[in-house]
C-alpha cells in the first residue's frame, strides 16, 4: 500500500512476516521443557512483583485516573480489590509489576521482559478464557518476540535514550495476545504493525511514576493492537524491516539475524533472569557482597564500622552515584544507600526503600562512611569491598558473581522466599501462600485466570 | 529526580517549564481574535471531517476492536449513534477526522493539529463540562504547543520516518486538555512529561488503517497525560529538551528558538490551513488545475481528450506516483487518478475517492492518458497542465498558487462547502445544516458538548 514499498529494499529479510509466521505457528509441543519451565519461572516472578507493588502510591494515583474511563470491570488488578476492564488491569499489572525495580530482567538488552506480556495475558484471559498452557506458550511466544527485537536494536536504541521495555516490550505484548487469541498469519503481521506505531518510553523519565507507566502502556497497547487486527484493522506487514519502520526510525544498529536465527532451536526466553534485590542490577554485587559480610561479621560488628570501601563496575556510580537520597526512589539510586542498609539490616527486598529507611538516622550515619571506587577492570555482576572497623582491623568480600547473575541465577527456592518476602506485605500471608501455590500450578489450570483472583485478599473476593 | 539531571547541561533553556507556564497562563483574552478566527475554523473543519469520515470501513473496525473495553458511554463518536468513554471517543474522531486524509495542515510540517487536540477536548467535554469558549481556549493552546514543538525537529524528525501528526500532537492533546481542566504548573510539565513517553507514530503506516490510527491515539494519550497529572502521577519536569528528552531522542534537529520566541505574540495557531481535496496537499495544484481546465472545456471536450501532460514538483511524483491504484486509499496516492476524476468530474471530494470510481472504466482510460514530468523548478503549490484534444488543439493552465495554500486559503463559504459536501453524505443535509451552525457557534455556548450531540442523526439521537 505505501508508496516506499515501491523502492528497492535488496538485503531486507522479510522480517516481520517470518516472525509472525513462527509466532502464529507455535504449539505448546515446540517448546523445550526446560524453556517452558523457565516461562513458568517468569511468570511466578511476574505475579509476586505485581502483588509486591500493588500498594505502591504510583499505583494508586494511576488508579485515580484511569478508574473513570474502565469499561466492564472483569479483570483484577493484582492483590487489589478493583476491578478494571482488562485493558486497564493490563496497564495496572504492568505498571505495579515494574514500580519497586524488582521484576524480571533479560540481561543482555536489560529488558523487563514479563510486565508487557503477562499483564496483557492474565488480564485478557479474564475476558477470554484460555487454559494455563495456552497462556504459558503464548507468554513464551511473547517473551521471545520482545527479546529478539531488543536484540536486533541494542545497544544502540538504549543509547540513544529509549526505554527498550516500553519500546520492545509492546512487540512483545501483540505477540503474546495474538498467539492467545489465534490471529492468522496475516493478522498478526498487522498487530506487530499496529504494535510498531505505538512504540514508545524515554529514558529520561527514570527516577519518576513515569517509568512504570513504560510496561503498562506496553501491556495495554500491544493487547489492543492484537484485538485490533483480530476485528480488521490493518496496517503494514513489514513494520520491523521497511525502510520507514521500527527498527530503522528507532535505532542505528539493524541486525535481523537476531530476529531471524534459530527460531525455534535457540531460546532467548530461557535466558530470563529474576533480581534478588529490589532495585537496578547495577548494584546487586555490592549489596549480596554486604549482606555476607554482615552475616560473616555479626550486627554487633556492623555497628563498630569506621570505613567502607567499595570497588565497583564504573556503571555503578555512572547510574547510582546519589550520595544523599530522599526518597524510595532516590534510594533505588544510591549505592551507598544500598550499601548501608545492606550491612545494617541484611536487606535488599522492598523493605530496604521505604522513604522512612531512606532516612533512617543509623543508615543515613553508615552511609557517610561508604566510598566507592569505579574500577573498569571490574566486572559488572562483581565487587571487592573491605570494611575497617573502629580498632582498627579490616574484613574484606570479593563477589566474583552476584546472587541472580546469569552464572549464579536463583533457585526456586529462593524464587518462593522472594515472592512471599513481597507479597506477605500486601495482601497477607496466607493469600501470598495459596497465591503462589496457583501461580507454580499454572500449567494444570483448566482456566489461567484462577491466578489473578487468588491474588485477592479472601475478605473482598468473598 | 533522573541521575542524568545531574549532568551538565549548559546551553539549554527550560523549555519545557517555560512551555507549561505559558499553556497554564494563558486566558481568552491573551488571544488576538483572528487567532481565536482561525482556531474556530479549525474547529469547524475538524467537525466536518469527523463526520465525513464516520462511517469509512477504518472506523467500523476500530468500533469493532474498542467497543467490548468501553467505560460509561458518555462521549459522542461523532456522526454515529455509538457513545463510548471520552477516551475511546476521542481515539475514534481522531481516527474518523484524518481517515480521508481531508483535515486541517500546518505547512510548514505536515502536521494535521486538529486531530489530536479537538477530538481530546471535545470527548471530553461530555464528562466535564465546559463553555464553548473555554474549549477554544484549550484549542489555541494545544494547536500553539503541537506546531510550536513541530518545528523545533521538522525536517529532521519527519524525514528520519515519524509521522509528526502523531508525535508532536499528544503535545497537543496534553497541553489542550491540561488547560481545560486547569492544570497548576507542576502538573502540567508532569502532563507534558506523560505525552512525552506515549509520543509514536511511524510513516511506514501511510496507506494503511494505521495512519489515522496516530491522531487517535495522540488525542487519547494526550488527554490521559494530563488526567494522570492530575491525579498526581508524576513524571520528568524537562521531558522536552532533557538530553535523553524528547527531541534529543525523536530527532537530530533541536530548535528551542522555535518553541520559545514570541510565545503570546506570535501565532503559528494563526497559519493552519483547509484542504479544499481529499488527499495529500501535493497533488492539489493539479486538481486544482484540472478542475480549472474542465470548467472551460466544458464535459463534452472532456471527453475528447487525447493527452494530458502536467508538469510539477518532484515530490508528487515521489509521493503519489502510483499508476495503477486499486482501491481508495491507493487512489489518494496517484496523481494519475486525480488528475482523471478532476477532469472527468471536477472532483476532489471523498466522493472522487471511493473504490467504486478509482476502478470505473472511464476514469481508468483517461487515467491511461497521463503523462507527469517532475519540474525541480516548479514550486510545490503550483503546476502547468496541457492537455490535447483528438482534433489535435491543445489547451493549457498555469496554477500559480493552488486552492488551500498559504497563498489562497479556504474562505469562510468554502469551508461551508466542503462541509457540508462531505457531512451531507453520512448524516444528510438537515443534521449537516444544524450541526454546521452550532460548530460556527462554539465560542457563545454555555455547553460545548452541544456540538457534539448535534452531529448525531435525530432519528437516534431522540
Amino acid at each position: 500500500m505505501n508508496a516506499h514499498h515501491q523502492e528497492a529494499d535488496l538485503g531486507i529479510p522479510k522480517v516481520t512476516a517470518t516472525l509472525a509466521d513462527w509466532i502464529v505457528g507455535l504449539q505448546a509441543d515446540d517448546i523445550p521443557a526446560e524453556v517452558r519451565r523457565e516461562g513458568l519461572r517468569t511468570f511466578v516472578n511476574w505475579v509476586g512483583c505485581a502483588v509486591g507493588g500493588a500498594r505502591h502510591e504510583t499505583a494508586d494515583a494511576a488508579l485515580r485516573a484511569f478508574t473513570p474511563f474502565s469499561g466492564q470491570q472483569v479483570s483484577t488488578v493484582l492483590g487489589r480489590p478493583e476491578r478494571l476492564d482488562p485493558a486497564h488491569a493490563a496497564l495496572m499489572n504492568g505498571i505495579t509489576s515494574h514500580v519497586l525495580d524488582y521484576d524480571d530482567t533479560h540481561l543482555r538488552t536489560i529488558l523487563h521482559p514479563a510486565g508487557p506480556v503477562a499483564s496483557a495475558l492474565l488480564a485478557l484471559a479474564e475476558m477470554r478464557p484460555v487454559s494455563g498452557a495456552d497462556l504459558l506458550t503464548a507468554l513464551v511466544a511473547g517473551v521471545e518476540t520482545e527479546c529478539r527485537i531488543a536484540n536486533a536494536i541494542y545497544p544502540d536504541h538504549y543509547d540513544r535514550g529509549w526505554h527498550i521495555t516500553g519500546t520492545a516490550g509492546v512487540f512483545g505484548a501483540a505477540a503474546a495476545v495474538g498467539r492467545m487469541i489465534g490471529l492468522d498469519a496475516q493478522r498478526m503481521r498487522w498487530a506487530l504493525g499496529l504494535a510498531a506505531s505505538q512504540s514508545s518510553g524515554l529514558r529520561e523519565m527514570f527516577g519518576t511514576m513515569t517509568k512504570s507507566f513504560h510496561p503498562g502502556i506496553a501491556a495495554r497497547n500491544g493487547m489492543m493492537a492484537a484485538l485490533m487486527a483480530e476485528a480488521g484493522y490493518d496496517s503494514s506487514e513489514r513494520a520491523l524491516e521497511a525502510p520507514r519502520g521500527f527498527a530503522h526510525v528507532m535505532s542505528d544498529k539493524q541486525d535481523w539475524a537476531e530476529i531471524l536465527d534459530g527460531l525455534g532451536t535457540h531460546w532467548e526466553a530461557a535466558t530470563n533472569s529474576y533480581k534478588p534485590f529490589a532495585c537496578g542490577i547495577v548494584i546487586h554485587p555490592a549489596i549480596d557482597g554486604c549482606i555476607q559480610l554482615r552475616d560473616e561479621l555479626g550486627a554487633e560488628k556492623v555497628g563498630q564500622i569506621a570505613a567502607v570501601r567499595l570497588r565497583a563496575h564504573p556503571l555503578v556510580l555512572e547510574l547510582t552515584g546519589r550520595k544523599t537520597p530522599k526518597t524510595e526512589l532516590e534510594g533505588k539510586f544510591s549505592v551507598y544507600h544500598c550499601a548501608s542498609v545492606a550491612l545494617l539490616h541484611g536487606d535488599g527486598a522492598p523493605t530496604a526503600f521505604t522513604d522512612e529507611i531512606v532516612n533512617d538516622a543509623a543508615v543515613v550515619a553508615l552511609r557517610g562512611l561508604i566510598e566507592v571506587e569505579a574500577n573498569p577492570d571490574c566486572h559488572s555482576a562483581s565487587v571487592d569491598i573491605e570494611v575497617t572497623l573502629k580498632d582498627g582491623s579490616t574484613h574484606t568480600k570479593h563477589v566474583e558473581r552476584a546472587i541472580g547473575s546469569a552464572e549464579k541465577p536463583l533457585t526456586d527456592a529462593q524464587l518462593d522466599r522472594k515472592f512471599t518476602d513481597q507479597a506477605a506485605l500486601v495482601v497477607g500471608p496466607e493469600v501470598t501462600e495459596r497465591l503462589r501455590a496457583v501461580a507454580w500450578a499454572l500449567e494444570s489450570l483448566d482456566d489461567a485466570s484462577e491466578v489473578a483472583r487468588a491474588s485477592v485478599p479472601d475478605s473482598v473476593a468473598g
